[in-house]
């Protein structure tokens, strides 16, 4: 690590030759397959960017100029140029650097990301500021070709091509989304990708563009606004053209001269540019380069043996199982998915119902509304979204599915905290979200039998639309003894406790957990589970007005949530006891799930101090 | 209405000759016209779409068929085809037919429409479920060029492109989105529409068509794979092309014969097929013509002397005005709107201020996240949406400003019930999604000169992201003797009764009416109006407890809402009164607001029968 210990700030990168850019990039490399095997993380996306970075900052002063990095899984090498490499082992840990850019992290991160495809749509803005308020230096977009499926990029580009200066978009070209890419885009970008032009540009950019008649030169005075049919046909994208963009490329990803000379000339236009780059991902780490999809998002692993397969299940292995299981009896269902087919658990349910089987690519609207389309055409559609990614649907749910009455399901995946990605990450507003629309009903499994019966319910004995939410990761710890007393909820410990503790989802493995610390210091509680927390059974709300303290925690936002709601449901009832609500009041940062949920004071211990601290008043 | 009277199904349309069709183009207009008129209604839109129907019921035999109208507001002439004739004067009007398509209304409207770019999406799952079913029949989506240009009809087209079968998108392209259509896609369509091959097809379409080489026959057998050059770069589209789909057009869309031979070749393909139809706005009603903005959507009107400009002040128009003040003093303002220039009352801002006015056409998730960058790059952006299409960028309030702290402003319009609209548009979530995001302060005037504050509050008093909704249309009735107890809270009444009415936004007025009404009665009650809706101040949480019967009405749903919020609060204050909420619990169908709110029992009468009858209790 000779060279990249000497780097201090994004100047220091002025100095190096090509040489050492070179073995820079090896350098960045190493550390990036170390930190991420050590912290888990995106590997993949980040070993792609390392030569474009590079070329990047090279050409580009920071924070003058402002880079927008789209998503912002592959930011990692942006950070190690920019005063954070001796904070990289700390990244996605408690306290550490988060997994994405983010403002308050570093002035050299422009807007910070997390969801897909803002990009454009955020540069262009800090562009139209930039100009309005005179300040100099440029900006840029890096969006991947599966981001570019979104239909808030479309949105981004269509109102980008008319901005009247120069603006940079440059287009990471992995041929990947999350899992392979779909749809025409991705279609359309192998086709301009694989014609002629594309070889003898990768093979000889840096002598090659002057020779290429009436690309060479244009490119070199600003890129030109000839339209001859030859160059349209053969050298320029016509799509990204139609947007308004001057359109260069491709050009090869990992070849640091090529790029910083195309980015130089990119700099001198005067209109919208679209910079085509094609990257590998996974770069550089052959257990990655095999299987880019695998390695996009990991945990710990081990660098000399690859990832190894984990075989044991989590909520999302057993969703797949259980849609497989319907599938098989139900020619109805459908599986759909934006661009998550491995994260939800759904390869298995696509290699065998691939008629059933879609994957829309990162296009949330759509994959609600279209879902909305199969279920108004007599199929039964599970569209399976995290719940972090709903949040794009939100409109779609209101006024495709809710509106309509519609029978569908949602499978939401990662509802609640999800540990070490991060406040953007988090899934803690569905149950907020989900309880203002009507003709909804939600389940909120906590264990994996829990799960099935939930998506069997959802499915065939629910009305209108129907939403199975359920938790990053395994199971918690099943406590035994559990009063099965109804479909809707569950009790835990003795009725008769004049303490109840109200919760739902997996937060109720700790509050049975707490019912046993509490009892050891001489509290007698129990706790009432809700299966299905919208709407609350009047059942389930009758048996808490029996208890003279509730206690309500909520893994979740808490205003507008189901404590809020359940708050309103025992006024009603005139209900003369005390009422404590704990969920969670802002923006979670990263750390583990553990940790997270223990600093929300959402776990066992939290819960009983919380208890014993309000018993004691 | 010799004609038209005679038609009671589509099945009567398949007798008429060309002849009579023309006449019955003529008729409808007529009947569009008048039932606006008396009604108002969408007029444009209606207008320029009579012969495109016309041309689709008589090639496509619904309901086998399905036909899924984009936004919706296009769709009387349809109704009128599909049995709704006789009751076409009842259209927006309480218990009447809706605006809009409704599954629930008939089984000929295939999908519910009212928000923009959801056509594409649905028609695909239609036309999946249709094949994977087995069954027959043809799936078309028809969408305009202003829709086009929300991300959702881009995931749509990016996802149906693949699609391995007959799939039909009719672009009605009438140069128009709401306003004057923006951004690169318009000006595409504007490129196509004017090149050479467009005047020989518009004139002789019946004879050009099978003597245009490589288009004519190719056409005829089903749509050519086909690329020669030639035929790109003159005849085709290589934009809708690059997305998959067959293009064919432009094509008159007032020809009905040519739009029956062009959607009969369309059918025989096995593939996508986008066809390009050129529209005008409000054909055959003059004024309409002239000004299809202003005639997009109207209130009642006179037929001869057309639509009288109103000067009275509105909410919007009062938003705008104060803007354009703000503007005028401080150089960061920026003024952002999705579309929606004239309804949310920026016209005059777009013509004071150009350089800081943005219209990013339908695109709210842009809106949002372009204002975000704005904000980033150190400006104040105001991003003007209404309340129903603020759904859209629900991600990237929570994502890109609230997440990130960013100083900016949301004026949201048309917040509450919106009336002859409906449910597609009613403003009643908003309230309720936004209390659930973190950094966000959320003000809810009644009056034009407290909307002038919020906005001033908003701009320059607040931390983070700053919201100012407001109702639609005009101020209510401004009672007398308010006492401004703070910024947050104001009071009416006597502060020594009991019973405390808690309200926020224009339902203030109703409930100090109520005050007298109860008063009348004998039972003395005051009103505790919140200015800030979140967060609800301290200060105004101890004086509502010192209540003994606390009734809160909201304009917006209830679960989730402000309402649900304050519940909690008074049960973290262990208030011992009673609690009685009255917010909305369902999608509000159309009628006039007065009417909607007086069904909902949040007018006057209705909250001092809740009082009395809670009282007697």
């Amino acid at each position: 690590m000779n060279i990249l210990n000497r780097l201090h700030g994004p100047g220091d990168l002025q100095k190096l030759s090509q040489t050492d850019l070179k073995q820079l990039s090896c350098e960045i490399r190493e550390t990036i397959t170390k930190t991420v095997s050590e912290n888990g993380g995106h590997l993949a996306s980040n070993l792609g960017v390392v030569e474009l970075t590079l070329a990047l900052h090279r050409v580009f002063p920071l924070p003058e100029d402002k880079i927008v990095w789209d998503v912002g899984h592959q930011a990692y090498t942006h950070k190690m140029l920019t005063g954070r490499r001796d904070r990289i082992g700390t990244i996605r840990k408690k306290g550490g650097l988060s997994g994405y850019p983010s403002i308050k992290e570093s002035p050299f991160d422009a807007f910070g990301a997390g969801h897909a495809s803002t990009s454009i749509s955020a540069a262009l803005g800090i562009a139209q500021a930039k100009r309005l308020k005179g300040e100099k230096g440029h900006t840029i977009a890096v969006i991947g070709d599966g981001a570019l499926t979104g239909g808030l990029a479309y949105e981004g580009l269509n109102n980008a091509g008319r901005f009247k200066g120069n603006f940079i978009v440059i287009l990471n070209d992995n041929t990947m989304s999350i899992s392979r890419n779909v749809g025409s885009i991705a279609k359309y970008l192998t086709h301009i990708r694989t014609r002629p032009g594309y070889l003898r540009l990768k093979s000889h950019m840096e002598t090659a563009v002057d020779r290429i008649p009436l690309v060479g030169k244009p490119l070199r005075r600003g890129i030109s606004h000839a339209k001859s049919s030859v160059k349209r046909l053969v050298y320029t994208s016509t799509l990204f053209e139609d947007f308004g963009f001057a359109y260069y490329g491709p050009l090869d990803g990992h070849d640091i001269k090529g790029l910083m000379e195309a980015l130089e000339s990119a700099k001198t236009a005067e209109r919208p540019v679209l910079l085509h780059v094609i990257t590998k991902k996974g770069k550089g780490y052959s257990f990655a380069e095999r299987n880019p999809g695998k390695y996009h998002g990991v945990s710990k692993f081990d660098v000399k043996a690859g990832v190894p397969l984990s075989e044991e299940d989590t909520f999302s292995s057993v969703t797949g199982r259980c849609l497989c299981d319907f599938a098989e009896r139900d020619p109805h269902i459908c599986a759909i998915t934006a661009a998550m087919a491995e994260g939800t658990g759904l390869t298995d349910f696509a290699c065998r119902f691939p008629e059933r089987f879609f994957d829309v690519g990162i296009a949330e609207e759509h994959a609600v509304t279209f879902s909305a389309g199969l279920a108004a055409g007599g199929m039964l559609p599970v569209c399976t979204l995290y719940s972090t990614f709903l949040q794009r649907g939100y409109d779609q749910i209101i006024h495709d599915a809710a509106l309509q009455n519609l029978r569908m399901v949602f499978a939401v995946d990662r509802a609640g905290i999800v540990g070490e990605d991060g406040e953007t990450h988090q899934g803690i507003f569905d149950a907020s979200f989900l309880n203002a629309i009507p003709n909804i009903s939600v389940y909120s499994p906590y264990s994996y039998s829990e799960l099935r019966e939930a998506l069997e319910t959802a499915l065939y004995s629910s009305k209108g639309v129907a939403v199975v939410r359920y938790p990053r990761g395994k199971e918690p710890f099943l406590p035994k003894e559990i009063q099965k007393i109804c479909k809707e909820y569950w009790l835990y410990g003795e009725n008769s406790a004049s303490i109840a503790i109200i919760t739902y989802g997996r937060l109720f493995s700790a509050a049975c957990e707490a019912v046993h610390l509490l009892d050891a210091e001489g509290i007698k509680a129990r706790v009432i589970k809700l299966n299905r927390i919208k709407p609350i059974a009047r059942e389930a709300v009758s048996n808490i007005c029996t208890a003279s303290k509730v206690f309500f925690f909520e893994e979740g936002i808490e205003n507008g949530g189901i404590g809020e709601h359940l708050g309103s449901l025992l006024l009603r009832r005139h209900f003369t006891g005390t009422y404590f609500l704990k969920g969670i009041q802002g923006f979670v940062p990263h750390a583990s799930m553990e940790e997270a949920l223990h600093s929300l004071g959402l776990d066992a211990q939290g819960m009983k101090k919380t208890i014993e601290a309000e018993c004691k008043k």
